[in-house]
């Protein structure tokens, strides 16, 4: 897998746009579209939330649809908490882009992103649809990286490149949501926002598509916490068309290895791109657990410690109190052995079979904590299974963001 | 139920002092003691965290004795995750009250509260032994409430009497904890650092009194949340001595309920006591969520609302931007109809069956989180099980706080 510069337009037959509607106050761009020239293979996964917004909904349903063409996304509302007027707002939005380019409906997906409980303004996207299309270009996928962001303060996209029986094979990647954020995305599922779009070139099945999407988000978008607030409208969508002319994946097997693999680093790559610029962020934390009995008591526990405020607050003050990555570990709902259990940072253990090192180098691990990335580790020692979330520091600046967003 | 001013001291026969032991670095009082001069009957909870702090570990096996006479507890230190050092630490800070005072040495409870991973300087709480238990009070509970405090800017305690058979029974309490406060205490249980000493003159048998104190802290301590954070050192203890003279309760009835509605208010007094003080705060926030199924499914509901970080920095901004309380409401991992949920802040409605009420006037909600209390409810308008939690809101203060603790 090599990685280039590039995003959702890098693989072939894909066009993107992203423009001014007027959605935000702030007048920035916040209607993008993405296009597949051929017809195809999409899949989804979509926010755990009980509130699920409308969108989302019409997505879910979309999704049944054997093939797509277009995903058009806004930012500055999250049509959510809106009733059957939202629902109503959300199928005539892809109905624009449907007429627009003579597409059928279902073969529209949909996504929003911003203030919930406002009425979408579908008068002012409908407007400018015709500008949306005329503009998709084969170098567009920046834009569109651009329109999707909201207190995001840089744009977050990439791509890369394997080899399939000989044949190079494409993936490009767009993601947005620095707030809101910890998701737990499913294919039927609940509630988180953040935006992400994967397109590739590839030749595979739908169904084995779904899976790819699936695995690689749980290892990544699904690992990542910025506040511990899971959104309504948290979507992370892929089509593939098939442009590459590989043999075509219809399952488990070698090619399909790759590509996952290809899709899992993608994915990690945009989710750290998130935790990194997570609002008032001033460091990327990584967090790993090893030495558990399974990976999914791994994860439980990482993820866990990526939600703690006051950890996340003493990073923020380069303070190595490592009491609280302790403390978070064992509130974590899972049993495990403390008198057996390591804690790092960075490369210097503080904590040695459930004790404090007498020999804990402070000024040492306030230089580990120094810089823009903080690695922390810890290490159960009872097995195997390991797993690693993504979060960022908490700052004074995240609170001056939230206090103040709605008005 | 009649409230009064005091505190662990006003039920009789119940002595308390607070004294500075050199502890903390600010100089404040930092050492305590509570002791019943007859021999009490006791019960405690504590965290369910796996990284349980030695004071915890010693007094959950002490309980297992009949009758208790003290409890000392310390702040500036947590005295967890010191290893088998930690162990003997809290078992030479038992032995010197024990000694101090002709009791036998699982006759002592024990609560720490401070820094985790720093060994506990034992030296300068034996030199203070003496002083501490000559300077025992009836008039001491005012000393101990002080001395507990850690991050806390107010003393907590408060008194209630109610009559049973025509009898006077007293209760007290005091509590401490602002920081790192998402309580789960259980009989056998794992991890947060708020701590809560209740005393009473009531005569009951130790097993209910051990029913009624985890009753009481299911709808009380339990349904707090500072930031999230869960602690290694959470205790609550209740000592009850008998010496009102009511006729001893040994099982459920009527003065098992009048017992327990009291103790259930005193709790629920001290947890908002500790809500409206965590750190940083400028409001108390109660959450109430009805119309459940189930009351426990409200309970949990209302628990993940008032973890969410961007609802309470709304909050801090008095910001009516309610959507962050349904979007945590549909995160909480139960399931519930969103198309039947009511919303309220204060007494106005702003969410109608999932749909964002048309006549919602901000400015008048606006003045509703305008006060030092705001008031949230959920209707889910499904059942009639209800539950509220309390927390406070989220200012740029507690981030100052927390990422300056340890240096």
């Amino acid at each position: 897998m090599i990685i280039v510069r590039g995003g959702v337009t890098t693989p072939k037959g894909f066009l993107a746009n992203g423009i001014k509607a007027g959605l935000k106050k702030s007048g920035n761009p916040d209607l993008a579209l993405i296009y597949s020239e051929t017809p195809a293979v999409a899949a989804g996964i979509f926010t755990t939330n009980v509130f699920k917004a409308s969108p989302v909904k019409l997505s879910m349903a979309n999704l049944r649809n054997e093939t797509h063409q277009a995903i058009v996304v806004n930012s500055g509302n999250a049509n959510c908490a809106n009733g059957r007027q939202g629902d109503a707002d959300a199928l005539l939005m892809a109905g624009y882009i449907a007429k627009g380019m003579g597409l059928g409906r279902s073969e529209v997906l949909l996504a929003s992103t911003g203030i919930i409980g406002h009425r979408l303004p579908v008068r002012k996207i409908e407007i400018k649809v015709p500008e949306l299309i005329l503009g998709l270009s084969a170098k567009g996928g920046s834009d569109l990286a651009g329109a999707i962001m909201t207190t995001d303060t840089v744009k977050k996209e990439i791509a890369v490149k394997i080899k399939l029986g000989g044949v190079v094979v494409t993936i490009g990647g767009a993601a947005k949501g620095v707030g809101m954020i910890h998701p737990l995305m499913k294919k039927a599922a609940r509630h988180a926002t953040m935006l992400g779009f994967v397109t590739t070139d590839v030749s595979i099945s739908k169904a084995m598509l779904e899976k790819a999407l699936s695995d690689a988000a749980d290892s990544s978008f699904n690992m990542i916490s910025v506040d511990g607030d899971m959104s309504t409208n948290d979507s992370l969508f892929i089509m593939a068309n098939g442009l590459a002319g590989n043999r075509k994946i219809t399952e488990s097997g070698k090619d399909y290895k790759i590509f996952l693999e290809a899709l899992k680093g993608l994915c990690a790559a945009l989710a750290k791109m998130l935790a990194a610029d997570g609002e008032g962020a001033t460091k990327l934390v990584e967090i790993k657990v090893v030495g558990a009995h399974t990976e999914k008591k791994a994860g439980v526990i990482a993820r866990k410690i990526s939600t703690s405020n006051l950890l996340k607050c003493a990073i923020f003050g380069e303070d190595p109190n490592w009491g609280r990555i302790a403390a978070s570990a064992g509130s974590a709902g899972v049993d495990f052995d403390p008198t057996k259990t390591d804690i790092y940072i960075g490369t210097a253990k503080v904590l040695s079979g459930g004790s404090s090192m007498k020999t804990f180098d402070k000024e040492k691990v306030r230089k580990l904590i120094k810089g823009k990335e903080v690695f922390l580790k810890v290490d159960l020692k009872e097995g195997k299974g390991s797993a690693t979330a993504w979060t960022c520091d908490f700052s004074k600046e995240y609170v001056v963001i939230n206090s103040e967003y709605s008005t």
